[in-house]
């Protein structure tokens, strides 16, 4: 019977079937140890051989690194280890064999490893992350839906930008001129509030930025929700909720993949509580209390976020900037109207922005006011101003970053890893 | 309490605060009838005047069409209907009027609709659409997880074309010259499953065609699995049970989307068992037998599918058709070199193709070959010639077309109603 790695546990003691990956071979004179991948997951199978046919121990030898083979055995539990398995080898038999796999166990660059990718994604880090990474858009889709949220996917050919021009990527669109790829769907799925109630998107959004950081790519994914009837306050319970449950989620699901990225686990857990908030001017205040040089009315970079979020062991928001360094869509705060009713949650640990949310201004006559004074075409935002126009309500969304958000829980080094195909402003390929 | 309409059934009797849209007002001298949505639902709201302070009746009587409302009131069943709740009007205010909204009750033509798409998402029709289209989605994420498929999401920006240049979108891509936005990510979730054992990707891909039929959008979303020692006969038990999946969740969690379509839902009932499969012979042979010319070598047009499939009440595999009218990746049929092991799925009553498969050339020199008598340039492919240099394996896989799959299960008449946005040949907003 052929079975995978993952559901060893339910047939020890029994004969089965395994085909996968040798990722790994030691051999030990008449003992050989086979590290094998299935996808599923990892083990390893000891073959013995005396016990073995002269044929099977021979094919043994002769497979490599990174050969697809096909082994049975009898599944038996590791004395020592709880929830480890392995596999007493009674055949073995090769399917593909792999000769001189690129991927050596010694230390390669990272571009070198980008030119590989498709085959570097077999590495243990590189699946625990494809893993986790799928975990987090399953809980993203899970919470959304326990919350009423229905998937409303936004357009990537938008004959206008959503925010600013300049990091556009143009596309010639047959007769009717050129289409740019979206930076966001945020505008799109305001517009199905009033269908649904409550939506989101997912997808992958476009950056032509030439930036050459470790949290750029200028392919990403990223989910946007939009909430009618819900109003500052809701939004950031909504936007908590949705970051502790994507952490509940993967704690408890991922338990192998965060091994193998060796993670801290306990920090995530401690994660799960009560998020911090400041005020955009007690963050300010805190910044330059920490020796920070930032000036009122500026906007947080990298360093600054770290800086503020160092001793939290919660992700923090930061809520009500200037209107002035903010997007033109964001609701006025009626306390204070030159801010905005708008946050940005910075993770623990470095792990800098994942969202970023507002509640939406939904007065027509301050809407257009605000797209004027952006110097914004207000025709191109006709459809977006009727939204105004015919049965307004209170709302508001937030955009989460799924590579940000993975980078984070992985503990990984470089955004590059948290996507299985990376865009950069140098890379296309493979 | 503010309550969604969807949660009537368990607050029979109480009173409670609904917000939503106003679609709808029915006055009958002292009685109104309010129409009203609020995203989960549709409901009715009673209001009697002489129950009624003036200023409120004098609202009711204000409110027009698309207005956001908020409405107090008391949560009654249907006398006659099952599973119909409707509220007695207690207290009701106008939230933002709506003037003058410009989809009339009366019949408009399609080119006005699509240039209102932002509001004709909140007709009936289309509300049930969306709902219906994130049911799909939902129920491919979990039948693909329950089959052991973890999300690998392709890129968007190709260096090549996985399918044909033709009909490519270019997009400058900084220094590195042309990007090609996808057409498929077959090729590079191919690559995961050496990582993950079975992938699926599931995102927007393009195409630049000049087609403007009922069946063609330039932007769509696809789902592509692929999986590791997965042959042709199970491929298509994971396809089938796939589709299987899919009717069985929509029909269990749609009924008010399905009801809001009037789709047969007995013809879905009915589609939900063993799907009929012919060989590319087989159909040829049966669709000349029907009246088509069609001849042996040629593809299948879309009159061909509707012909072949007009009798069945199940979706028709046809499989293992000539190589050469088939792409360069597809494994040669053992039994007659000159087939391929794929498939393609067409849906009951019109619905057309939804699914495309094929088990994979594994060889390594087969599949070179091939890519050298397509006339496409080795160099690009190199890398995904590796994963037959490094542990090939068997392996298949198919990509199933989201908004085909959402126009087949509504019964909607064009693939522009699936797609919340759509974008054709002659429409990029809004």
């Amino acid at each position: 019977m052929r079975i995978l790695i993952k559901d060893f546990s339910s047939h020890i003691g029994q004969e089965i079937e395994v085909s996968g990956w040798l990722y790994n071979k030691r051999s030990s004179g008449p003992i050989a140890f086979l590290e094998l991948r299935d996808g599923s997951g990892w083990t390893q199978a000891v073959a013995i051989k005396n016990e073995l046919a002269s044929e099977i121990w021979n094919e043994i030898e002769r497979a490599t690194q990174e050969s697809s083979v096909i082994i049975a055995g009898a599944v038996s539990a590791h004395p020592k280890k709880p929830d480890v398995y392995e596999l007493h080898l009674k055949n073995f038999s090769i399917v593909n064999l792999s000769p001189d796999y690129p991927i050596a166990k010694k230390e390669h660059g990272p571009d070198f490893l980008m030119d590989n990718r498709h085959l570097w994604l077999r590495s243990k880090k590189q699946w625990a992350i494809l893993r986790l990474r799928d975990a987090v858009m399953t809980a993203i889709a899970e919470y959304l839906h326990q919350q009423n949220f229905i998937r409303v996917d936004s357009p990537i050919f938008t004959p206008n930008a959503c925010e600013g021009t300049t990091t556009l990527f143009p596309v010639p669109y047959f007769d009717l001129g050129t289409a740019y790829l979206s930076q966001s769907g945020q505008l799109y799925i305001e517009a199905a509030i009033a269908s649904v109630g409550r939506c989101y998107d997912f997808g992958p959004v476009f950056r032509a930025e030439k930036s050459k950081t470790k949290r750029h790519l200028t392919e990403f994914w990223m989910m946007d929700a939009e909430a009618a009837f819900v109003e500052h306050e809701e939004n950031l319970r909504i936007q908590e909720g949705l970051v502790r449950h994507i952490i509940r989620y993967c704690l408890e699901h991922c338990a192998e993949e965060f091994a193998a990225l060796e993670r801290n686990t306990e920090n995530l857990k401690k994660a799960d509580s009560d998020f911090t908030r400041y005020t955009y001017d007690q963050a300010i205040a805190k910044l330059r209390e920490l020796g920070s040089d930032i000036k009122y009315g500026e906007d947080l970079g990298n360093d600054d976020e770290v800086l503020l979020t160092k001793d939290s062991v919660v992700p923090v928001f930061i809520e009500k900037w200037p209107k002035n360094i903010k997007s033109f869509y964001m609701k006025r705060d009626s306390a204070n109207t030159e801010l905005v009713l708008n946050d940005d949650l910075i993770a623990t640990e470095g792990g800098g922005e994942l969202i970023g949310g507002s509640q939406r201004e939904d007065d027509f006559d301050l809407l257009l006011e605000r797209i004027k004074k952006e110097g914004l075409n207000a025709d191109d935002y006709q459809w977006y101003l009727d939204l105004r126009r015919y049965g307004s309500v209170p709302h508001s969304g937030f955009g989460i970053g799924l590579e940000r958000t993975v980078r984070w829980l992985a503990g990984a080094e470089h955004i590059r890893e948290c996507i299985p195909f990376p865009r950069t402003i140098g890379r296309l390929k493979p």
